[in-house]
């Protein structure tokens, strides 16, 4: 017997059933805001994330010399691969351009609960704008996407923080600070001891005293006390776009689901204006559900021009944990409309029947393993047959089959030749 | 300025929802039939496809080492890992197991038309029943899920053939005949000329005279002619098998599509009696388009018990090249139900219209740049806007929108207050 990869899974019908409705609602609202499905490879050339990330991130790639000699990995990310079909076209694609995905990733990663080595998210991004309605769309977006799921406003939060205040705070304590180090000892702050985040702080440039004061004003409450001690354009501008995106998520209907935590920080290094995680209010989930954020600089990096950009992808694995927690996970149990059951040599008849009831549209199954009537009873029950059409031999000499209905178990017989007929969805119900 | 890699595609969103209606007609119909999705890993250990089909299989892999020390590979096909998977759960699955998938698998190959190295199949396969109801079953998926893509009759045509017919006959000639290389040979007949294709049949042991009768045999109308010939129970039984399935295809509407001929072979070993290719009637598409067949021995040579399956795999990209050539293509085109202007300071109300709008079910942008009127309806045409709402600050003062039809360039105005209101799909004609 063979046995699958550590990591990578395999989902059978049910476990499927939940996952494509968790894809189809985080899809279907994307397509009512207007964002564009693409499609993109698995595979992209390596230097790709190491210039992007550094040669470190190699540990953590499924990356491969292929048969032609090309340094190749599988995706682990989608947004440096948008980034190259945006460059590749940035001619004649109109601005903003709102795309959408759903896609399997992969890193080599340590396995844990909602973590795994094949993972699956939904990439939703705007490019060519750098307004806060933006920012706002892609916050409203989420919103709409998680309440949609059956979510409550009081089960997830968005913590929403800006890079440049963050930066900013930052260049007023010292202008050589590492900044891009700094954030990412902020980003890791729920995770470590306190002496290390200030060990990564000092690391970073900060003086002791620095450090502290820097940690004790990412907890504030008021951003105008940040503008006040910073006093330098670059923050008074990073808290205002700030206030502004919240103001359009205000008006875009999100703003109830955000909550400013500049402790907030994003590890990766290529956000540079309004960054934001989805975190389980109840905190069962201890990790951030998913972020996104602002990527003003990526597509210039990647040889394009200049091109704004902001976007999020859930992930369905941690997406999957909140829904759980919150009790919201789609109904997972396997439906079918009808199962046509023949008894005797009725197949003509039963296969017409079964043609004109998947000619509107319902899943029908009927027999194709020549089986019992009982066994055939077995089977439509095992797959949540809502009605059984019985075709037998002796029924159809007096015109007639007969409809049960499988929850009451209630049947009746009905004529052959006006079934279906003019019933959409003919039921026992509807015959009786 | 980064480039993807050889034989792997970027799909912008014009092309991505022609493939999306593609997708969704061939899931569409695979659920009528009561077929389950499952999902997949890319990766699975080299072996597996090594045991099946031999050392030689690594050539048009991309397999590597990962970083754990396995020796891994991008998933080639589906078969092998729904095979692993039904053994994995043989107890508790009931049978029939009818299950699809949508995925993308990779193979190392020549580049060429409709054929790459990243391609997208549905699978659609039956396990558990060995009934003839089983192989018409996939059939009429095949052409239920070819005419609702707009396909026609005459369009294509479902060679079926068999490989207990195509063994026997073999076997009536020379009982030490290797049928499975002689049958590799009658798949290659039409792409190589005629001296290798008899070299090929001797190769596996055919005497030549013997050859040419074998050949001239599998071009037969008469398939009594070839039970007589064999004159063995295995011929006969298969040829009984074949009409049977053929006299069920009738019962289940896909008779019409199909055409015996035995010439039609497929190249993989596992098939064991029913096999079939769709090929293009007009022939402009030269390759099959796709195919599939019975396979009743892989499970059991999976480590499973004994479980007969059939199934199909249409390959998106040469069903594409059929769908060109057949004008059948879906329409390309980008269109959004709505976008929504706004003029001066008007964005709260403009946001209430586009979340009503949303809320029902429609496709809505609205400004996320802070352009001008002009810049708007330009973005506006550009999506393929059927309606513009416009929220100017002047009309707001009257309390009044204006609707205006992207198709005629007809427009009205209508109170904000009861925009949507009790219209499901406000447009121009509904309010002039």
């Amino acid at each position: 017997m063979y046995e699958r990869i550590k990591g990578f899974r395999d989902f059978y019908p049910e476990e499927m059933r939940a996952r494509r409705d968790v894809t189809d609602q985080l899809e279907d609202v994307a397509r009512r805001y207007g964002f564009r499905e693409v499609g993109t490879p698995a595979l992209e050339r390596t230097q790709l994330y190491v210039d992007k990330s550094g040669e470190e991130i190699t540990d953590e790639l499924y990356n491969f010399t292929d048969q032609g000699g090309r340094d190749v990995a599988m995706t682990p990310e989608l947004t440096p691969t948008v980034a190259r079909m945006v460059v590749a076209k940035q001619q004649e694609l109109s601005k903003p351009i709102k795309w959408f995905s759903t896609r399997p990733f992969w890193r080599y990663e340590q396995v844990q609960q909602g973590r795994f080595r094949e993972f699956y998210q939904t990439n939703v991004d705007i490019f060519g704008s750098s307004e806060p309605e933006a920012d706002a769309e892609i916050l409203a977006y989420c919103a709409d996407a998680l309440t949609g799921l059956g979510l409550e406003n009081d089960d997830f939060e968005f913590r929403v923080s800006h890079r440049d205040i963050l930066g900013g705070l930052l260049e007023a304590f010292d202008g050589e600070v590492d900044t891009g180090e700094a954030i990412r000892a902020v980003d890791k702050r729920e995770k470590i001891e306190d002496a290390e985040y200030y060990g990564l702080l000092t690391d970073a440039g900060l003086e002791t005293a620095d450090a502290e004061q820097f940690d004790a004003l990412l907890s504030t409450d008021d951003l105008s006390e940040l503008v006040e001690f910073a006093g330098t354009d670059r923050v008074e501008a990073a808290v205002e776009n700030l206030e502004d995106v919240l103001a359009a998520a205000e008006d875009f209907g999100a703003r109830e689901y955000c909550t400013v935590s500049l402790e907030t920080a994003r590890g990766l290094d290529y956000y540079t204006g309004v960054v934001f995680e989805c975190f389980d209010s109840a905190g069962e989930v201890s990790r951030s559900v998913f972020g996104g954020g602002r990527y003003d600089d990526l597509i210039e990096g990647f040889g394009g021009q200049p091109t704004p950009a902001v976007g999020v992808a859930p992930g369905h694995e941690t997406l999957s944990l909140l829904l759980d927690r919150a009790n919201a996970c789609p109904e997972g149990s396997l439906r079918t409309d009808y199962y046509v059951l023949t008894v005797g040599d009725t197949r003509p008849v039963a296969a017409r029947i079964a043609r004109e009831l998947r000619g509107r549209g319902h899943a029908v199954e009927t027999d194709v393993s020549d089986r019992s009537f009982g066994a055939q009873m077995n089977y439509a029950d095992s797959i949540g047959a809502e009605t059984v059409v019985i075709v037998g031999e002796r029924d159809l000499e007096s015109g007639e089959i007969t409809v049960k209905d499988m929850e009451s178990g209630e049947q009746t017989t009905t004529p052959v030749e006006s079934f279906p007929g003019d019933h959409e969805r003919p039921t026992y119900d509807d015959l009786a």
